[in-house]
């Protein structure tokens, strides 16, 4: 076996941890987001990651190199963005589980900004992947909040019956890779119904 | 006199530079957008300053440091959110000159930006203090597309008697510090007049 000379490392990822689990959902989801603005449809971006600043250097004019800063803790969702001459604000989510999915991974400044944006007249959601059967459905902030309450004094969860009965199933595909706002689309009808 | 100790140096400011100019301003909008949400008025924040992190160290288990990241240039404008059930988008200039204020000072990615906002029903606009002035106009962006088209054959930058004739000015105030949505609210009202 031929041993290849390793190369100069300059890029170190971050540990694989609880937070990162989303990666191979957001990564589709900015694909698709990329697909919307090229196509007129929406303009939906993901917010940067929040970053305390503590020092910067400037080894050259004009380039600044920051070499100490820190995670801050977000107080919105990821993404944001207009479809429609809607407000849309989301955040994304994956389980393995196999029955249910705990409600104590919408964090409690999501919970607050998405039930903020629904007071507002936006259209809040969730994105939750369920591994298990390998679909994304869209989960309407409104219905997740039924849980909520449910929670206070009971099940702290929603079964994997329950997110079929309540979300919008959404299929993966090509081009755009995972068409969220048909189901943005769906949801919408089914609230004008009401 | 007495002299104090000094005391641990821990967090560097960044140079000033031409891209700070805008933070006396933004500070006020920090602090109105906080009052909104506060009274249940609006859910608008400032956008986290895009980075691209090269290296993250983990000292300790549950803190990461940040040693290596660079400025992103941003896609976007730095505001938005929802009010009224209305998208909201803008981005906050300011100027000293006395006469006139350069077009080239809105850059390209923000033109993009808004005209796509318009596109999709949002509402767009610029935040513009005029020093000289002492005051805040909110200029909407359809009005500042006339000026940018003029500005392809002929004259790069608006007067400051054609910011007032087209601009909304915002008064300053104690709480909140910079009212700007009001002048939203004249400005919609306009919008439905015509």
């Amino acid at each position: 076996m031929i041993k290849y000379p390793t190369t100069k490392k300059t890029y170190r990822k971050p540990r694989i941890n609880q937070s990162n689990r989303g990666m191979g959902l957001e990564k589709l989801i900015d694909e698709t987001n990329a697909y919307y603005i090229e196509h007129g449809k929406a303009l939906i971006h993901k917010k940067p990651t929040p970053v305390q600043i503590v020092n910067v250097d400037y080894p050259r004019r004009e380039m600044a190199k920051i070499t100490e800063a820190y995670f801050r803790k977000p107080s919105t969702t990821d993404y944001n963005g207009v479809y429609k001459g809607l407000y849309i604000d989301f955040d994304v989510k994956e389980t393995k589980h196999k029955t249910s999915y705990a409600l104590k991974n919408i964090h409690d400044h999501q919970i607050r900004h998405l039930r903020g944006v629904k007071a507002h007249g936006g259209v809040a959601f969730i994105l939750l992947k369920v591994e298990t059967l390998n679909t994304v459905f869209l989960l309407p902030f409104e219905r997740i909040e039924t849980y909520l309450k449910r929670a206070e004094k009971g099940r702290k969860s929603m079964t994997i019956a329950e997110i079929e009965k309540e979300g919008y199933p959404i299929q993966e595909s090509v081009s755009p890779r995972l068409d969220y706002l048909s189901a943005v689309d769906r949801y919408l009808k089914d609230m004008n119904k009401r």
